[in-house]
């Protein structure tokens, strides 16, 4: 019985990959075997050591290797904003702008009730119990402009009312560098509702 | 101090994977953090131990975890056709079409005197005492129809004469689904110059 094909069990795993089909597997076995085996180490065990040590923070639930998370224990953030985000990655991407100096609170999710999202799934307890623990001055909705987005922020909204602190959401609009022709109709729309003054 | 981002390690990793950028490894970063440990566990060990087991196969330079790889081992295949090739992956394209069962011979690159690579470089010897050794009745050259391929195989096409087998190279031509009027001059010139009677 001769020996099946060597990479067959790495391209089985890295198809595993999203986005990553058989000639992309093929290519990154290729490429991962063409580096230096101290380099593949340091590769795998930085995903296993992650994978295995990564847990949520306490306050935020955004990812983190002790209790509190590097945003939730960095002093010199503003302890008076709070920004709503559904999952980890807008966390990321919000962070990357550089713009954003408060704390967030991660929802683990839009309500979806044809996904088996409901409010009750959500960390929406949580997030009461930070509202009413700490002094907030802001608190910022950023979901994302989808029917379940809306659905959430609908939501939040009557919850938040009580509390008399400013809740905003993020600006709906044409992304930058677009065209108007090409924009949808409903990007249009709320982008001519929430047209901005400038003079 | 507080912690940084928990997640800058394991996408500092990812990145240095062809063709994966900050958001590509994000993604994948929260993908493998998505998954179950055990999942993320065989995914790191596949990799870590096909990288330290790996060989070359000591007749053709194939990748292989014994002395010799899978196809060389298998005596099902035609010991008496010999197909050259610059690299393992030219070797998975090959296999894909399930057109060819013979052997194979990895040069281990292309003549490219810019990029550092001389006939000396490649396994030349190697590929001649086959020849000598074993009684082939065919030499297929599979080599990229590039200037370093033209230059390898004009090389090895005077080197392979002296034993009277019969060599040949791959077909140029008009891809498959491919429009004659999209085709770079060059392919179409080898195109009409490889013309097949069809009558």
């Amino acid at each position: 019985m001769p020996e099946k094909n060597p990479l067959n069990g790495i391209i089985t795993q890295l198809k595993k990959l999203p986005g990553v089909g058989e000639k992309s597997a093929q290519r990154l076995a290729l490429f991962l075997l063409s580096l230096p085996k101290k380099d593949v180490h340091e590769f795998v065990n930085e995903i296993g050591y992650v994978r295995d040590n990564i847990k949520h923070c306490e306050k935020c639930y955004n990812f983190t290797f002790s209790n509190e998370c590097f945003i939730c224990t960095d002093i010199t953030r503003s302890q008076e904003s709070l920004c709503i985000v559904a999952e980890p990655k807008d966390i990321l991407a919000l962070e990357r702008t550089c713009e954003y100096k408060g704390l967030y609170h991660i929802l683990g999710g839009l309500v979806s009730p044809i996904d088996g999202v409901y409010i009750e799934t959500l960390r929406i307890n949580e997030l009461l119990s930070r509202v009413k623990e700490y002094p907030l001055k802001e608190i910022i909705l950023a979901i994302n402009p989808t029917i379940e987005g809306e659905a959430t922020i609908l939501y939040l909204t009557s919850l938040l009312k009580p509390f008399n602190i400013p809740v905003s959401k993020l600006a709906y609009g044409l992304p930058v560098g677009s065209d108007i022709d090409y924009a949808d109709d409903m990007t249009l729309q709320k982008a001519l509702s929430g047209r901005q003054e400038v003079i």
